[in-house]
């Protein structure tokens, strides 16, 4: 049974890596591995083929096969979110087909750069509302990469008209104060309930569960964190969730590296025996002897802090 | 006695260089020659420190003095409209108070970077209006350096809500069906009419006219053909206009390369003994000898062209 | 048999859009009708999928069937270029790969967003060269769309390295100094010659002859204006050249709106029997009312003044 | 006796805020303490209107009073760096002399905007050295406000042609690369050595300073922490160093808010009793209640951890 996304979706949705091995080829037996990684980690959705997921450099049918294979190793335990973003709706449309039928639970779609007005970008949806038909959407709003800056307005205008957008990834930055504003201006009289799971590798993440996030999408690599994180923070432990996440922090700030942070996570999912490659699809960033050792003195200090903190 | 621009402001409201000496200092007699200039050409209105007129390079002490020195040349014969855009409210406010006590017609505003939705956008233009006081406006739409796009829904609720933005220095591009959608849409039971006046270096002077433009507001070193294609459509001579602008359209080509086209425009004043040096202050575009020789020869063909036209 | 692009290669080679028909399929009938025209045109060579030619809007498979087309229709008559920019090297080797064997005669590629520094375009295009083997490569310097600035120096640099780099596609804007330097810079005892064509529309097309362009690649909708250009100048007539092009300039201003402008050039190919619809895949540009009459007047008023210069 | 910067300044640079009153003129009295807060705190440097200082948003006779001012009362006790970057040559030399005449003890500068090739970046900075004549500069490496990308390559060019640019303002992201290369390149028989200053808000002060930094030139509001990171460091006391900078690291993310942490930045300092209002000039960022008491419990968290680790 496939479960899809919804308004009140929560948790921790982990935003998946594309294991390669050293040829550049997908690793499938690296991907049940990270599949199975992150569901004993605890997470309530996957998220696959998102903008920093390599997506873009991936050919049309190695994705629909890195989808369908996921999903079928998921088998339901948790919706599979799909990113779809792609230049044109076509492709879009046929990727988000393609993944519904294989039992994805939803799609994820960032604003095209250009649609840079509100009247463009409410055009723009409306479209891509329309080709993909019934699909639950989540929406990504991330001007770092997208260029479209989007308003709070913006997005009650959306959660309103198009009953399929569900979800929000929040990732504008600096975006508290809007998160507040979604929080506080969706699931009234007048606007339906909006899903909000935060991004920006989660730098933020205690304090935007304060502010009422229903938890996170992102990719950091201690997805455990995550889960904790927000367990504790739901169980009313906000301190507690506070403390863990300072913990982490360093490491959260030192994967928070635009483009870098790939390379850094798939890193550390492979020191962790979760991947057997850290390859990352040319063109792409690659650490440095330097940066292996300042990783390797991260995550010991990691330990050392978490010793401390039980 | 100042006449301010407003809502039915028509004509060529000419952008104005500011000349310096080969030194950079301000040169205040080729300023009075190219004030006489333009007027004699038959400009409704001259606009003076705008993004493309070297303000940014300018001391606030020495935009104020060459303000006031080219509204008391001008004498009242025609509105100077001012160019105050600014980081900061504060300076933008000063350069204001002191252009409209000097007898400016207005200022000009383009929106900063950063105001790139719809709803900063609008609070950022209200703040504007109330340091501005009364102060009318021309609000210059020029996303290719301001990075902000802007909707023709929001530049109609600027017209609803601010009685003191009168004008619009249309250059958007591609910006044919905005400026289209802008007439129509203003000078209605609902909205107020808009003064539009087109720029681009009127690269599409013939077309935005035939859509209902009230004229041109641009820094072409010919303004006499600005001035007779306006004319000549504001006649009813549709064809007789558009003729003498194609017989233009090489040389408006030329001078519509962003940041080189200011240096040749210049030399083009400077070779038409307006003003005494093309100096553009540092850093900034200079003109190669290969520049020379091709400028020459466009001058040139344009002078043949127009004996074949009469 | 294969002509192979090189450094001395010159004339018009034409930029293809891609049919469609009206249900957004790959419109084959059209495609070969397209062909035929152009060829009749008297064009060079052919470039297809490039930035402007909807490729990003098509499935991997899809742009390798058209290329294969394109490449079989033409049958050697002249060297087809394939667009083959990608986000990754993997999708960007397969599809160059693909269309060599079919009888390609090189690809076009242009730097990915972020090679903003010579140092990383340098790096990128090495990476490039390697992944593509021996393949004759066009390099698109077009920083409006790409936003990465390349200097003289730095194509004077990936001359000298990479002898598969046989040719500039140049669209800088304002880029006429850069092209003089270039052409003057290449073709020394250190630096090995380059095919210069010009892009952006031809908007400089004669300027850009007489400071020493090899043709044009650009898709203009009436590619015999191009191609006698670029023949009368190469004839010495020089002034011949410039009169046919500024007959043609209010057009070639008028196709060059960024975005809109691919619309506009099919739907001129159109209304001369060339393909059988408009269509431009979504999300994408679409003329209103207003743009089609003001397109049949501008199409007449060239008519009209070509038979005044003959 | 005024001390000048130069290639082997160290320590904390502080940039200093400009403390405004509630109506936004300058509030010299919150100057004062200001900078003697400050000096209390160790720094070694001062840095005065940067880019996050609202330098853009004050008058040109405000800045050169306010620099004049916090240069008298730092009276020689530490160099008084002044930020002079502006669009033209004559504003910054203007104000960089001023600085220069009143005691300063350099000037820093940023890339305008457009300089995005390393042709053009050298020239300009060939062009502001020769217009700021032997003062010493700190360049600033700031792409996300810059736009404009900077290799080693260029950095290493820059240091060796220009002996008065003595110091780098490092805060590229991610950039921790480049330091390390920056650092392993300066300073050999080539190329002279280089200051360097690490900005970024600090986010990676401890792996900077590993990697080799000579100290941070930011603006935390605690300037008593990157006073003691860096002294423990230099002292040999890595992990204690990091140790520190960890019990920071929540607040120092939380005021790395680009834009909003301006303000944060403000409103702690405020608390603090250092200067009297948290007025930002329009138009500018605002903190909303809900930011009030975010920043209550991130200060009272901070303070907890600092006992806990003592």
């Amino acid at each position: 049974m496939t479960s899809l996304i919804n308004r009140n979706s929560e948790g921790v949705f982990i935003i998946a890596a594309t294991p390669f091995d050293d040829t550049g080829a997908i690793d499938y037996d690296s991907t049940d591995r990270m599949v199975d990684f992150y569901l004993e980690t605890g997470v309530s959705g996957m998220t696959i083929l998102g903008i920093m997921g390599e997506a873009p450099k991936m050919a049309g049918d190695e994705a629909q096969s890195f989808a369908s294979h996921v999903i079928k190793r998921v088998n339901g335990r948790v919706p599979v979110v799909v990113g779809v973003s792609a230049a044109g709706l076509d492709n879009m449309a046929r990727l988000s087909a393609t993944a519904m039928d294989a039992g994805a639970g939803g799609v994820m779609v960032a604003p095209q750069p250009g649609m840079a007005t509100e009247t463009k970008l409410k055009g723009y949806m409306a479209q891509v509302c329309a080709a993909l038909k019934d699909t639950p959407i989540c929406f990504q709003d991330y001007p770092q990469t997208t260029s479209v800056q989007v308003s709070v307005e913006t997005i009650l205008s959306l959660t309103v008209d198009h009953p399929q957008i569900v979800m929000l990834k929040h990732e504008d930055w600096p975006g508290l104060t809007k998160l507040s504003r979604v929080r506080a201006e969706t699931g009234t009289a007048d606007v339906p309930r909006l899903s909000i799971l935060t991004g920006n590798s989660a730098l933020f993440l205690a304090q935007e569960m304060q502010r009422g996030a229903d938890g996170a999408m992102t990719g950091f690599a201690y997805p455990e964190m995550l889960v904790q994180v927000v367990a504790r923070h739901k169980a009313g432990d906000v301190d507690g969730a506070e403390d863990l996440f300072d913990a982490y922090l360093p490491m959260v700030r030192y994967e928070q590296q635009l483009g870098l942070g790939l390379a850094i996570r798939k890193e550390v999912l492979r020191r962790r025996g979760v991947i057997a490659s850290n390859k990352v699809r040319a063109p792409g960033p690659a650490l440095t002897a330097r940066d292996h050792e300042e990783l390797t003195r991260l995550m010991a200090r990691l330990e050392k802090r978490l010793g401390e903190l039980n």
